[in-house]
């Protein structure tokens, strides 16, 4: 039986793209417009324009633009800025590994920007990165809560390593090198959420991942043994289930999990905290709701992963996106309309909401059984009002509005990439249009300058 | 009680420097020069060569030195090349946390350089950060073989960050934010030992304690309970064991560890080999040892550290720097003066040393408990000739030449510098005479300037 590491990178180099299904290319269309769109508007928050400082300051190479700005960058430095600006808002696609898209498409247009590539290059790698972080967050078993560690960081390098080396034609051999480097860079923690270091896990994972394919195309190596050695990463980090591991990684090339698992965000927040704002704005739909009448909301069946919603009481709107209690009471304040706009510093002090925190109940239901395999699908929240009466809508995590199982329609897409170009000053037609169908970009290089405002 | 952050970050900030015992200041001073040498040499080794390239292919900032090269880089860049330089041949000090001087000499000059620091501002910086590191290393407890994790990489990162964060002159609050981003990247490998990748986690925890540091002067966030917090380093990759972690702390100041535990090496190879070569060493010291007549060559009581000595049958010199058995066969062959050369690719295929390779035994003694606090202390090498005769050596790792107890001369550490500037092709004196004494260094920029070759 081949090892994991034969598996991962026969498929990695040897893949054929044109196989690649329909469903999966146009999921992956969507993605990266959804991202450049999400990375132009984060390039205007605190966390990239504090990276974009440093860069100013201290200069960089000139291979590579840092989205939203003028600034030229060289890609291990524009990968960073750009994972950091793609992941700052928490508005960012979910799914498979944590934040796919804010380490993949960062790494690939740095280093598709360098080679000059085609925009069918860029999905090509975009695809096969995917699904390798996909199949070893699985098949390592990063993602249980208890280890603290954030796989967007932990599994996300290993990603977007697999992804550049594709991009840059490297050898099975070289990609090994790769992957061995990339595994002696995965961090990050779950307790940085809620800060700006959150969102610098994505631009950290982006540029050691382009650093360490970069490196192995020179001849750079490291242990070939990068999963399954003694000291590897199944060891160190994961669950070492060797059988889990390999039976994971021979699903890729014939299972795609970009068509099941990836979800588009509509709500610039932490994603555990999705369902209980689309059960909010379902019961806004239905009817008005008379937030003064209400006396208790209740909270039920927390998802596994909430051991990243940090704040009961958040003190700042970006500590909000971490707190299912914020969500819950500002998406009553909002009415369901959930926006980056809500997520202003001072939108945890406004007395309404204030009025409405204190009433919230978090309860842990018996769909989640701690230290289990995450078992939950559905949020619900029940209001208990004044009169004795109850409102309560339930939503699956897994088929609310943004999942495959529902996903946004074009327009919808297409109105989110728009307001996110808008928040970084570009108009966004051009865009669009160029950005609207990767697979079309004849180049990257061209393609990118476009996203650089005149003068920042 | 002070929280472990609260005490940590008041003595970085807090401390002051004229304190520092003369004891002290003199190892820091032998340790930067030697460390200078050391990363003029590896300079010319691959690993550091193929970072070079990078930052050649794709340009970098302006503002610090790549040592040995004419190549200008940003902090973080320079950061990043210098410390894998400086951990390239293995050649680079020890103790307390690893390889200590690899980590914070490259931090502390990217970022003087580009303050353009004096010396004394240098060797305050490299004195908080070594003992912080140190103290650390005994806090956390993730030094532990079994961890599989490289504590240059692991503790190194937050040595350099605190050391960085001393040069700029940051506030206690923001000492913590930076510590926080460090949280968030330690990594590295052991088994990538014997690789190009193990020079590069000096490199990485250098770079990214220049980021961590720089971001936070500038205002960024992280969860400054980056030690206790409930999902902070002890937590994660530590043994949680807060009263132990505070105990270390608190000794900030008043003990310091460099004056005991820092050793500057003889050899250029794994540490854990350095007691078995001089044991061969004492051996040609008292009488040619009669090479032809060995029967057996016995090595006892393996160093605690043991599973760092990943190669019985190494395959390259580099991988030899990671074998107890090469150490010990080769340093036979080389009568106890194993030096850089020793390490070349056909050291391995020598006829006379595999002849003598295949006649080492390695025995675990009694004083390693696995599982348990390092008990070791003494390596036996012992000789069984043909005749039955034997010949013994004991050394002790904490005793033997190159540690506090039996430090290395003025002479000998001004001979090895100078053949390691011979190794990157410059000429030694003029260096020596600026490098070796740091504290008296009025200029970074300008020492750092005279160790750039003409061109290269």
């Amino acid at each position: 039986m081949a090892t994991a590491e034969d598996t991962l990178v026969r498929f990695v180099v040897g893949f054929d793209a044109s196989q690649i299904p329909a469903d999966v290319r146009a999921v992956a269309r969507e993605a990266c417009l959804d991202c450049l769109g999400v990375m132009l508007a984060g390039s205007r928050q605190a966390p990239a324009v504090k990276v974009h400082e440093q860069l100013r300051r201290h200069g960089s190479g000139h291979a590579a633009s840092v989205v939203g700005t003028a600034l030229r960058a060289s890609p291990m430095d524009a990968a960073l800025a750009n994972g950091t600006a793609a992941h700052a808002l928490d508005y960012d696609d979910m799914g498979a590994f944590g934040h796919p898209s804010a380490v993949l498409l960062p790494a690939v247009l740095a280093v598709g920007e360098s080679l000059d590539a085609s925009g069918e290059q860029l999905l090509a790698a975009y695809a096969v990165g995917f699904e390798v972080g996909a199949a070893l967050n699985k098949g390592l078993g990063i993602s249980r809560g208890e280890s603290g560690l954030h796989t967007t960081g932990m599994i996300g390098v290993f990603a977007a390593t697999a992804a550049v080396s594709r991009l840059l034609g490297l050898t099975e051999e070289q990609v090994k090198h790769a992957m061995g480097v990339a595994a002696s860079t995965p961090a990050g923690l779950v307790q940085n959420f809620g800060t700006h270091t959150k969102s610098l896990h994505a631009g950290m994972a982006a540029r050691n991942a382009v650093m360490a394919a970069t490196l192995a195309a020179d001849g750079f190596t490291s242990n070939p043994a990068f999963l399954e050695g003694a000291g590897a990463m199944l060891a160190v980090y994961g669950k070492a289930d060797t059988a889990r591991l390999r039976a994971n990684l021979e699903g890729l090339g014939t299972v795609w999990q970009m068509s099941v698992a990836l979800t588009l965000k509509r709500f610039p927040c932490c994603g555990s905290t999705h369902a209980a704002i689309n059960a909010v704005r379902a019961m806004f739909e239905a009817a008005p709701v008379p937030l003064d009448d209400i006396e208790q909301i209740e909270v039920g069946e927390l998802p596994p992963a909430s051991h990243v919603l940090l704040y009961p009481d958040p003190a700042t709107g970006l500590q909000g996106k971490f707190s299912i209690e914020f969500a819950t009471a500002r998406a009553l304040c909002d009415h369901g309309d959930i926006t980056v706009e809500s997520f202003a510093d001072d939108a945890v002090s406004e007395p309404a909401y204030r009025d409405l925190l204190s009433k919230v109940r978090v309860a842990v239901g018996s769909k989640w059984n701690h230290g289990t395999e995450a078992t939950f699908e559905d949020t619900t929240v029940t209001l208990r009002l004044k009169d004795g009466s109850v409102l309560s809508e339930s939503v699956n995590r897994y088929a609310m509005p943004g999942t495959r199982k529902a996903p946004l329609d074009t327009a919808a897409i297409r109105e989110k990439f728009e307001a996110n170009c808008r928040r970084a000053g570009l108009e966004s037609d051009a865009l669009y249009e160029r950005w609207s169908d990767i697979g079309a970009i004849g180049s990257v290089r061209d393609a990118l300058a476009a996203t650089a405002p005149v003068a920042v």
